[in-house]
């Protein structure tokens, strides 16, 4: 089994994830946001790529089924109902609806990676979950962080590292590329306490900043969710 | 003083360097290279970042005085009288000459950050005169990984990382950005076998493969030059 990591989605095009079984991390916050969604009961995450996208695919519609999520520059969206902090997604307020999810880094990053044969939706919320999966396939594995702003991210990396690290509990000879050695050995130096990492890390700052410290918590929380998000004919839904 | 470390040049756009102080990576095998040629007492190294302006910059030169010197993808580039193997550039063959460098990714790298105020190339080769000079200046520092081929490198963060090491031991309280943070780290797990790493790196790997095992172990060494290499006005020469 070879493992590599795309520290960012700006390291390779869309037809590079052509055939394979790709997982996606946004930390803070979108791939936490969706596991948080689904695990309360939303039908299905549609993640857009443009916020013209999200009101075209809503809006045909019927408005009560569907609702409007995401951000821009960690702002609601005006006419939106939802942000992107996954507090939001109560099961009162998502329980049945079609959620259009659109966010700076992570829907997009999904999008990016759609002719992925199979393409999973990661976050420490899920992690375990995604694990086993990923292990009985027993394919080859890339892992894109959604990182910000066309760049990386320290907690997308760390993210990815632990996935490493919970897979190399049973496949042990998995072959590492460097992407993946930097975020195996990231997890190994800076894992331990996921907390401080996101409350110290560059877009955890900015979060904070902005008044989302107990998104941090949240966010930093281990396999809260026994789910597995699949991205399949462009919705979401949890795999069974 | 503030660190921040691109992982990668497509992480910034040229502007993004406007008035700062940087210094530029690629340690496989550019900017080993470039300090090699400078130590060997080449007059000059000009980093372009296309064959064509490196034929274009050596056109109007008389052929005694100038080199043409590069890679594409690893390969000798053919009418060039040097590949980018360092241990080519030897006393005999470059004393007083005026070298033109295109490479895959470090001469791009270099050009692309031209508008820093102070740029630098560092290597393993000349990591504590760099640190001492970036010491010296005392202002906050951009390092930038060159990568591979619009992605990252492994050998290039733990560089990074190296040197922030050396810095953090002067100033303990430097300020790191997340792609310091990772770089910082990897050094702490990775940083010892410097060799190891090159040689399993998926760089190092192409070029064992392309019989290049003994530019692995040079390009490895560090300190092995006490020269600082600035670029100013197009051309790499060493600060004094």
């Amino acid at each position: 089994m070879k493992i590599n990591v795309l520290l960012s989605p700006v390291f390779a095009d869309e037809l590079y994830y052509s055939g394979k079984v790709t997982a996606v991390i946004d930390v803070l916050r979108a791939t936490t946001t969706i596991c948080t969604a689904l695990a309360n009961g939303a039908k299905e995450v549609i993640p857009v790529a443009s916020v013209e996208s999200a009101v075209k695919v809503s809006g045909g519609m019927f408005g009560g089924l569907t609702l409007l999520g995401g951000e821009r520059n960690t702002k609601k969206i005006e006419g939106f109902a939802l942000g992107n902090s996954p507090l939001e997604y109560t099961q009162e307020v998502v329980q049945g609806k079609s959620i259009v999810l659109y966010t700076t880094n992570g829907s997009k990053a999904i999008v990016k990676a759609k002719f992925s044969s199979k393409l999973f939706i990661l976050s420490f919320n899920n992690l375990n979950a995604v694990a086993e999966k990923l292990l009985s396939l027993d394919k080859d594995i890339e892992i894109l962080c959604s990182g910000r702003n066309n760049g990386f991210s320290l907690e997308d990396t760390i993210c990815a590292g632990k996935l490493i690290t919970e897979i190399m509990k049973v496949k042990e000879d998995a072959e590492l590329s460097d992407g993946a050695k930097i975020s195996y050995n990231i997890n190994k130096t800076l894992g331990k306490n996921l907390h401080k990492v996101l409350m110290e890390s560059d877009h955890g700052k900015i979060l904070s900043a902005n008044g989302f410290d107990e998104d941090l918590n949240y966010c930093s929380k281990l396999n809260t969710y026994d789910i597995v998000p699949l991205y399949s004919s462009n919705v979401i839904k949890i795999s069974h």
